[in-house]
């Protein structure tokens, strides 16, 4: 998979360069210039960026380093040199972050039909035609993306938009708390959790929220009708990839759906998720999680409308150029109901899972989360859950200490005392770049290989 | 000033009709195919929007409604029809808003050099090459354009980004509060003030900060050990044009300079600003309002973390794309040394000043704020300021409710009160649209020509 990917990449790179040395030519360029008016130059700047040869181990940003006229590679980890070619021999695979490089090389494959060409005077006003900030040409697209993944009921919800899940975390947790209570609202989330829950409420120090930890320390306190809950809800969670369920239940009890994995990249879609408040995010979806794009699907009006309010209150609303990138990219994920994209994803998460499952299959050291099979409604079948993170175990007394033991190893994850779980556990992402998941891959096999006693002696 | 500027534009879309005509012709799209590779669909798509003619009072957009496979004008204010050609009689001068769209014109004027095209593959990890949220390109072209510009010395300054400065001026104030303190931090700004200082201070309603009205009402407080003050210093002043200076002093009395309309645009730039802590947005210097894009000069360090931990725990930092297309803006702003955009601002709010003071000129009635001449370091002269917002006082007892006046006589505003001043003030926007001013100014003459015993008279 990895090898075909390059592979695509650097045919990709490589007509690309034809094309450039082509239409760069003086006469063409003459040529071309009635042709293509005032978008020339920045199609053409785009292209040369795209042509600059990283060796499939990179890439080169319209933004951007130059030198001396030419911009340089940004290479994956581990990777180096002009053209990143260079592999550097004491490499440490670094799997901590969630950034969703995998699709990278989906976006490569599918050039024209998502680059979006920004004019200089493109949406320049705080607001749309409707007054409001939100296009509703992108709420449209929404609504048919879930239509066509069957992952969410948007009927009768309202939408708004965010930078990111992020933001709209945070949104949601404001809405959904009395005003006029004594007591700020408990925000909870169930062990082990997505860390930004904890961080982000309490760095925002509300007079009306406050973070209260795990569900489990509060199931019996739910009855008390002077305290308020709001409850994240993830599924699939980050990090074990569970489809969880809200926990705690009753009148003051408010759950959040964080459904920002909810996609067949990662999980069968047994139905629509059909809650009051469900919040989405491209990151996970198309990968483009430096455009900070996501939206929440609200009931209630009143709950709308005050996360309208914040939205005004903290940025105006998202950025118009986010918008429109987000519009192009939704276009092309919903061409042909989605299939190519969840194809791809799919296939992607499934082989690395495969290989990651195989390269743990004789330890007896270290364990992963099972994944067990149903059925998804997109697809049409039954298939196994491919979850963006591993959700490691160190099975021994002795390394349950399990960050370090892995960190000696080569390998940087995110230790599970992040998610309110023990030592023991560490997350492993697997959805970076496919040279992350191979060094994460080599770095495995060399340690579980290095087992005294492994399953295979027994 | 008006017809120069619909003259431009319609000369730049019917040259793009034309352009438009040739490339689309199958010949040479053919023939241009292997020309521009895969940035050619989109560099078609912008183009032919842009060549939609909306008769020089509206624009048609690439993420706009479209009908029968075209896109629809989105007409100014006042325009209708499907090329916005149709001017309505009933038409009200919505002069609300602060949208900077007098700086369109300029940028469909310099088509070629800010278009930018965003190839899908485009920044999608959430970190730069050096593990941050942003762009170093970015930072060392602002610190550029305040040495080009002299408004701001950027020397020994930390520079965070946010979503236009809304986003920043919570996350300053968040910043500047003490988190150990027995009581609140103060948030004060000098009545008239931006109405956001207020309404965003009370709307996240921190443990950690209170909005705390006017400072005149704190002035002989500020030696009081036990109370913190975080003041808005607004210069020039929204909504009045003043240069304001700090109200308050003291060990525990924390200035935010809110620069957002400190360029050449606006007012003479006596000198560099040169506090410990600025906010500056494009939304006033290029006009890009819409786009959400601003950053903070910071001295302190221990601020600067903190602010960044901010944009970090509530959007993660700001779009890459919006990062993206700051960057090609401002690189347009800054070659020759920033002459072009600033002489095409004044210019654009010098004239429209010269017509508000024509007009009430004989008025004893309305009156608007004086802008007296001085040294502009940037044009190397003097000038008078030309501030975004006229500041209209009614100046009689029976016009009191100074807002219902002018909107009996078609004239939306923004009323005083919002600022903390009495009703008998206004704050009309003078940097909307060329459409906008023209309505604005023709309601204005005929409400000065309506005065009985009007100074003419005198």
């Amino acid at each position: 998979m990895g090898k075909i990917q390059s592979c695509m990449y650097v045919v990709c790179l490589l007509c690309s360069v034809t094309l450039n040395i082509l239409f760069v030519g003086r006469d063409v360029y003459v040529g071309g210039k009635w042709e293509v008016g005032w978008s020339r130059r920045a199609a053409e700047e785009a292209e040369a960026v795209a042509a600059v040869s990283c060796s499939g181990h990179g890439r080169a940003f319209l933004d951007g380093l130059v030198v001396d006229g030419s911009p340089v590679c940004e290479c994956n980890t581990c990777f180096g040199g002009p053209d990143c070619s260079q592999f550097s021999a004491s490499c440490v695979a670094d799997v901590d972050s969630g950034d969703p490089l995998f699709l990278e090389p989906f976006w490569m494959q599918h050039a024209a039909s998502s680059a979006v060409l920004v004019a200089g005077w493109h949406r320049m006003s705080y607001s749309f035609n409707d007054h409001s900030s939100i296009s509703q040409e992108l709420v449209k697209l929404i609504r048919k993306l879930h239509a066509i993944v069957g992952n969410a009921n948007t009927t009768g919800r309202f939408i708004v938009f965010g930078a990111g899940s992020t933001q709209l975390l945070n949104a949601a947790v404001h809405a959904l708390s009395p005003h006029n209570s004594s007591a700020p609202a408990k925000v909870v989330a169930t062990i082990p959790f997505y860390p930004v829950y904890k961080s982000q409420t309490d760095f925002f120090r509300s007079v009306d929220f406050q973070f209260a930890g795990d569900t489990s320390l509060w199931k019996n306190s739910t009855s008390d009708p002077t305290s308020n809950f709001i409850e994240f809800v993830t599924a699939p969670n980050n990090p074990d990839g569970k489809l969880n369920k809200a926990v705690l239940q009753g009148p003051n009890v408010k759950p959040i759906y964080d459904h920002a994995y909810y996609w067949p990249h990662f999980t069968p879609i047994p139905a629509p998720a059909d809650e009051d408040l469900m919040i989405f995010t491209i990151s996970k979806l198309t990968g483009h999680a430096g455009s900070r794009f996501g939206w929440a699907l609200i009931k209630d009006k009143d709950v709308y409308e005050t996360m309208l309010d914040y939205m005004s209150l903290n940025t105006l609303g998202v950025s118009r150029d986010t918008q429109l990138r987000a519009f192009k990219l939704l276009k092309v994920v919903t061409q042909g109901r989605g299939r190519e994209i969840f194809k791809f994803g799919y296939k992607t998460m499934k082989d690395r899972w495969e290989k990651l499952n195989k390269a743990l299959l004789m330890s007896r050291r270290f364990s992963v989360q099972e994944n067990s099979p149903q059925y998804c409604t997109f697809f049409g079948k039954v298939k196994r859950p491919s979850p963006a993170y591993a959700w490691l175990k160190c099975e021994k007394e002795e390394d349950k200490e399990c960050y370090g033991v892995l960190k000696k190893a080569g390998i940087i994850g995110r230790n599970g005392t992040l998610f309110g779980a023990n030592s023991s556990y560490v997350r492993l992402s697997l959805i970076k770049t496919q040279d992350d998941f191979d060094i994460l891959l080599h770095q495995i096999n060399k340690l579980v290989s290095e087992e005294d006693g492994g399953k295979s002696s027994m």
